[in-house]
This record gives structure tokens, sequence and C-alpha cells, in this order.
């Protein structure tokens, strides 16, 4: 079968399923999940022999120690991904959910929460997405179509078997699961343009990807883009908390979207606070603009990349400004509108901070590393939306709805 | 300049424009809005004068009545769009509000309504569009870029330089509305590229428009894409009922996307009703199914075509159906997900035809024509989404916001 046809089919499949989800009880769902984390425990054994092949595999062809590391499934893994599930079946159904009622004009009218039909999420070497993106989807009664990366195939093959015998299980029809089993680059091109079928796509993952799906996609897309996060530690910031901020933004996760990746010091502090910095970040390798590199010598100096960079690692890029002006100038160029924060204690730089940042999440005196669905609060998150239609920041269930309008009169007709 | 330079340059000054409008107050944005109403009035000669142009320019081209009846700008429909603009200076400001507010783990987390940024507005020969929607973007803090249709250029152009000089009477930087000027067809196509600058495309057109910026954007889109809509006239139906809404969403008002396209009558009722239908909607021309013209003979028979048709016209398609679920997936098929209804006495009948019908706007014994932004209370809208995402349905003043998450802590990390 030819790649588009291919692309069609299954997305029609999931497509046709979908209705089927559409009127299940929040009983049912749950009964699936929990089936699902039964399957999960079960058949850890053959997930774990699937995950060796994609792993050796992936050794062979020379993939990196963090790809690698990625990639792999172990127990403590495997344990992890049954406790997702079943904790995403412990959250409030949020379909169904009547949003608003009025009565505008004599008639009832209801807003009411509902699935978005199918999604198709896209995603990179972590197969425990396969799991969590197929059940968060569940839960909010979507049926979905999954795109893995290419070299955890043999894993997210036999994890979505385990997730379709779980939706058996509970006597629901397994094809509002789909995984995409053929693993050319130019399968997502025709899977982005099922517009017929599929209804949202969120991609997951760097820059080359997200740039394919946007250019090729008629279907909405709801970007999950890189974290290039930045914290402006102003003039009249409290030095201790600065520091405590941005250790922890920086060294507490490093590879994650949330973590810190450039530190804007202001002039005015700079030369009492980036020595301490120094002293803080231990192991935390700093790449300073001219100004830093003269207060810390030594250091290496930032290139025009190193600002635009998402390192997810031990790297810290540092630039001084003169002013806050300067540093949302900084941020609006360089970054991804994911998660930024100023560190103040001036009510008049911190408002204009907020309102001047075009970001998803804006941190006052907080590290970036807050943001997060299950830190605010939103249940299980599917990603962070760096988007700013639908969803912003972190996605949660709700997130993966969309409402429908239901007016309900009495012959009520339109006068004017 | 080439075309595309063209498309990026004003791109790129609507957006560096639009970060003046963030802070702006509702009081500043009203008065705006107020000194382009007076601008209208006082220019209008030179609109007039404007779209007599155009007119002409269409009359000789050979346009439909239709055409140059939406192109028509005179004193009554300049007085509409002064009221309009007016109507919208005295809606609640959408902006800034705290839509909510939560200390999940200590620091406060709020969640505030702020603009989306540049919106592009595609649209087709009604001038009056270019003020509702610069208005609407205006009072939602969002600049645009308008590319209104090419035989309305000159009436759009004047219009645009009212507005702009209504803005500079208010201190507003006028750049945060642009018009393209340039009406070669290919321009959409570079227009909709422009995702450093725009953030959303709302196109409100016909199948073609919609279909060529779908394939070709790399924003974000909002379609406001034609109403098909149905009405089902279920087994249990009040006849009399059923009448005066079938009535009512046809001839109203024919020629607007939430006017009744197609009627599906449930076989049961089938031989008393339509004969009636016949009777009561003088000047309709029917066409049926088979079995519709055996009941009401002398009527044309209905094409493929005519059940996918978005007639705006006294033109009603009819057909009848053994079931509830013949209706709805009559709908599926050839339905534009916009308005469609039922009319039972049944509530199973109801609540299953209202959870599988899967519209932007699902009613229930009341008229299509209801679905509309003003009747539900949402204020002026922009247009109506047939899309799932951001917004479905009418779509007012908050559905041209997004929100930004604020995090305000005193020190606050992650731990976990």
């Amino acid at each position: 079968m030819d790649l588009k046809t291919y692309m069609e089919e299954i997305s029609k499949k999931a497509k046709d399923a979908s209705f089927s989800l559409r009127g299940l009880s929040a009983d049912v769902k749950n009964t699936a999940l929990l089936k699902i984390a039964e399957r999960l425990e079960s058949e850890r054994e053959r997930i774990k022999k699937a995950n060796r092949i994609d792993f050796e595999r992936g050794e062979k062809k020379g993939l990196s120690r963090a790809f690698l590391d990625r990639l792999l499934l172990n127990d403590k893994r495997i344990d992890g991904m049954i406790n997702s599930v079943k904790e995403i079946a412990g959250f409030e159904d949020p379909v169904g959910e009547v949003v608003g009622v009025k009565r505008p004009q004599g008639f009832v009218l209801e807003k009411v929460r509902v699935p978005i039909g199918v999604i198709a999420v896209i995603f990179e070497s972590r197969p425990n997405v396969t799991i969590d993106a197929a059940a968060l989807c569940l839960k909010s009664g979507n049926a979905v179509v999954l795109r893995g990366g290419s070299d955890a195939i043999e894993s997210g093959k036999v994890l979505t078997g385990v997730i379709r015998s779980g939706l058996k299980d509970a006597g629901i029809d397994s094809d509002v699961v789909q995984y995409v089993e053929r693993t050319e680059h130019e399968g997502i091109d025709w899977l982005v343009k099922q517009d017929r079928y599929i209804d949202l796509v969120i991609p997951r993952g760097g820059e080359r990807l997200i740039k394919r799906v946007v250019e090729e996609a008629t279907i909405p897309v709801i970007k999950h883009y890189k974290g290039v996060c930045h914290l402006f530690v102003d003039s009249s910031a409290d030095i201790d908390m600065a520091l405590n901020i941005v250790e922890n933004a920086k060294m507490q996760r490093p590879a994650v979207c949330n973590a810190l990746e450039t530190l804007l010091v202001h002039r005015d502090v700079a030369e009492k606070f980036l020595p301490l910095v120094r002293q803080r970040l231990k192991g935390v390798e700093l790449r300073g603009c001219e100004r830093t590199t003269e207060i810390i010598p030594g250091i290496k100096s930032a290139t025009e990349d190193d600002y635009y960079a998402e390192f997810l690692d031990l790297i810290l890029a540092v630039r001084v400004v003169d002013s806050l002006d300067e540093a949302v100038s900084h941020i609006e160029k360089y970054g991804s509108h994911h998660t930024d924060g100023i560190i103040s204690e001036s009510v008049a730089s911190i408002e204009k901070f907020v309102n001047s940042v075009d970001s998803a999440v804006v941190t006052v005196n907080a590290s970036t590393r807050l943001s997060d669905g299950g830190v605010f609060g939103l249940g299980a998150e599917i990603g962070i939306s760096t988007d700013k239609l639908h969803a912003r920041g972190p996605m949660g269930l709700r997130e993966l709805t969309t409402y429908k309008w239901v007016v309900r009169g009495k012959g009520d007709l339109r006068i004017l």
C-alpha cells in the first residue's frame, strides 16, 4: 500500500471509531484505563524485550547516550507508566461539563464541553509518551493517531498492542488508538493533511519536526515547541532569592523544557550578582556576553546561537542588560514564548515585565520549573503549548476538549 | 517591491505596532472607536465616491446583482457602520480580565486574558467588514491586517484611511491597522506564511478561498466557512411548531450563513408534513429526494450537489429519512458543522441528536437563525467559526483574545 493511502486508512479508522467514544460514561473510560494498567503489568517482559531491540539497534546506529537514555524502558519506567495511567483514571472527566448556561432571549443556551474528535500526536524517542498520550486522549473522549520516533518503533508497536488489548477488555472499539507503523519521514507530510479525519495535530519535538508539520499541515496544529526560558534579575532583586531561583531553574532538572537557558542581569547588580552565580552554580558551564566575561573572567563567550539555544544541559547563557526594556526585547527576539520570569522587588518593574513579555507563562520571583500542568493543578498534561490559540502553556485534559453550543427552545424564532 | 516583500513589510509593521496596544486602557481604545465613528460621518461623501468607483467597475465587469448589492455602500449602510463602531465602544473590554486565580502550592497563579497579537482577516466583497473587523480587533487589543476582496479595493482603501485617522486622533499608532492594497491572488499565499509576525488568520468566505488559505498557511487558521444548516423533523415533532421553525429558518433572511439549506423529515410524518411545507413556504423552490417528489409532485429532484450546497437563496433541499441515525449520517456527510437542529417532542431523540451531531451549534425546537453572537449575548461577532479549536460557533470579543499564566511567588522553587 502506498504511504498516502496508508495514512488515509488509519486516519479514517480513527475517525470512524471516534464516534463510539462520544457518549461513553466516565466509568467505562476509567475501566479501560485500569485494564490498560493491568495489561502493562502482565506484558512487562514483552515490553522490555521489544524495547531491547530498539535500544540495541540504537546503540549500533551510534545514537547519543542522552537519546538512548530517553529510549530505555526499565521496570522503574514501566511502573511509572502504570502509575500515570491509573492517575489519569482518577481525574475528573472533562466531557459533558456544562461550561455555561444562559437565557439570552427566552430559550436556554448551553455551552457544553465535548471531545475534539481525532488527535494526531507526533513525538520523538520517549516510549512512555505512547501510553500517556493514548490515556489522555481516551479520558477526554478523543481517538488518537500516534506517530512515535522511528527509533522506538518496536516499543511503540508493543505498547499500542497493550493499549488496544486493554480497550477490548473494557468493550471499547480498539480502533480509537492507531499507531503509525510506517516510519518513513514523508509519512508525516501525509498524516498532517488528513483534514477530513483528523481535527488536531500536536507535534512535540525540535525545530525541524515542528517546522515540517507547520508547513505541511492542513489541520490545526498546537505546537509543543522548545523552551528557551529566561530569568531577568532586576536591579531591585533580592540577591539571595535570585540565587536560589536561578540555581533551581537551571540545575534541578536541566533536561526539561521549563529549565532556565538564559540569565539576563541588570547592569546595576551585575558586578555583585554574577560572581555569586559563578560560585553557586557548580558544574554549570557559563557562556557570557562581553560584560559578563569582564566580571567573571575565564568563562566562555556566548555566541548569537547560544542565545537561541535550548541547551537541555548544564549550560547557561548569560547577558548583562542596561534596562528592563532591553531584557524584554532580548526575550522577544531569542525566546520561544514558553516561560520567562523576573526577579524584582519593584512593583512597577514587575507589572511592566508581566504586561510586556508575550510568553505562555510569566513568573515573578519564582522558578521557571514551576511552569507545569501538575504543579498548576491541571492534572496530567499532554505537554506545554508554545502557541497562543486554543491552549497556551500547560495543556491538561480540559485543553483536549472543545465545546458545542446547544439551543433548547420551545418553537423559538428569530424576529429581527 | 515584490509581493512577498510587500506582505512581509505590512505584517512586520502590524507586529511592531501591536506592542503599543497591549497596555492600552479601555478608555483610550473606546475614544479611538468614537473618533473612527466621527471620521466615518465626516468622510461620508468620500467613502461613497470611492465605493461608486468599485461599483461601476463591478457593473462593467458583469458582476452579479447579488454581488453588487453586497458591494454597495449607501447612507443607510454607512449609518450601520457608524452604529456598529459605537456599539463596539460600549462593550466590556475583554483584555486584562483575570479568568482564574489559584494557589496550587503557595504561590499565586493567575490566568489573565490578553490580546492574541496580530490577526489577519481575509474577506470578500462587503466593505463594512473592513470597519467591523478593525473595530473588533482594536477593542480586543490586536493589530490587524485586512485583506478585502479585490472588487472592493477603492472602498477598502478609503475606509482604512478613515480608521487610521481616527486612531491618530486618539493618539494610537495607526500602523495597528494595515490594509493589503496589492490585490493579486498570490498575495494571500504570502500573507498566510508571515508566521513571524501574524498570530492568527481568519478567512471568511467560500470553499475556494478557505481551501487556499488552509493549504498555504503556516499560521493558525480559524475558518469561517459556509453554513449548510439542517433541520430534522422527527416523527414525534409538533407539526405546527415545525412549520413555524422551518419557515423562519429558511425565509426570514435566506442570504445568511445560519439560514436553513436542507430539511430532513422522518418518514413517519413525511406524508402529513411535506404538503404543509409546500403550502407554507411560498416562493421557495423545493428540491426533493425521490420520496419527497412522490409526496409533493411537480417539484424538482435534488441532485447530490444540492445536498452540499449553501444556496443563500429561496431554495430548499428536502430529504425523507428512515430514522434519526440516517439524519445524523446525512448531516455528518453533507453538512459544514455550522448549525443543525432537531424538532422533536421525544426526550430520548433530542438527547441522542444533541450528542451525535458534531456541529458548532445544535438547536432543539428552535430556528437555526438563532445561531448568532448578538442573539447569544456575546456582543459583536467577527463571524461564526466552523472550526473546533480555540473558538467554535459565534466568535465575539473574548474569542479574539488568548490568555497568559502569571506565577507570582516569593522565591518559590520546584522541589520534586
